[in-house]
């Protein structure tokens, strides 16, 4: 589903805006960290968080992923929060971490409420 | 309500990934030039556009920007279409271009068909 001219968009450790749906039905959209492998995209999250609530009410979420050095091309992800896995360790924070070049002294002090979200894409647009 | 700390993000030509909602409830998100001038935002458009049947039947949206060179600092506004203004000549959409520093060979073919969405912000956060 996702255009072979355009997977770097997800492989490359950019920043996707992932829009949310409030209880109010309001969007949300902020920038976060994500993983991709071909099937899912992953967020981490916690279970203290807006965003938390908002993909436990209204799964439906979309991500919005733009070149830096390109930004005209982009990429647009309309999917599903297929899953919610918790992550109390924060082994997938962590590797997120590493993904992002982020150092770490040891697991966040939220690890025991982290999560991760587990995105199955549905529809794409992209330019 | 924007705070001083993060107008930069809007007075700077970056990119505004504007999530809305399609009329099946999912959210939809993609990168879109604005203008800020302290009280609206302002964004170009077509009436022959997703974007503009989605904000025709639910006014809410949100953006987020974040900073190029320090990508973990971003703004995100919710607010709603207050009004959406005919653009015939495609004025607003030459005033864009201007901003983002792309050069047009006379008004865009859609033209007649450009509007303007002019969205007053009603909440924001930032990091």
């Amino acid at each position: 589903m996702i255009p072979k001219s355009h997977v770097d968009l997800l492989t490359r450790p950019l920043f996707a805006h992932l829009a949310t749906i409030r209880s109010d039905g309001m969007p949300q959209v902020n920038p976060m960290w994500f993983s991709w492998d071909g099937t899912f995209l992953r967020f981490t999250n916690t279970t203290r968080r807006r965003k938390h609530r908002n993909v436990t009410e209204e799964p439906r979420v979309a991500i919005s992923v733009n070149d830096p050095e390109q930004p005209y091309r982009y990429l647009e992800v309309r999917g599903r929060v297929e899953r919610i896995e918790p992550d109390p360790t924060a082994a997938f924070f962590a590797e997120l971490a590493q993904r992002y070049e982020l150092t770490l002294d040891g697991p966040p002090p939220d690890a025991p409420d982290r999560v991760v979200f587990v995105v199955r894409p549905e529809a794409v647009s992209y330019q």
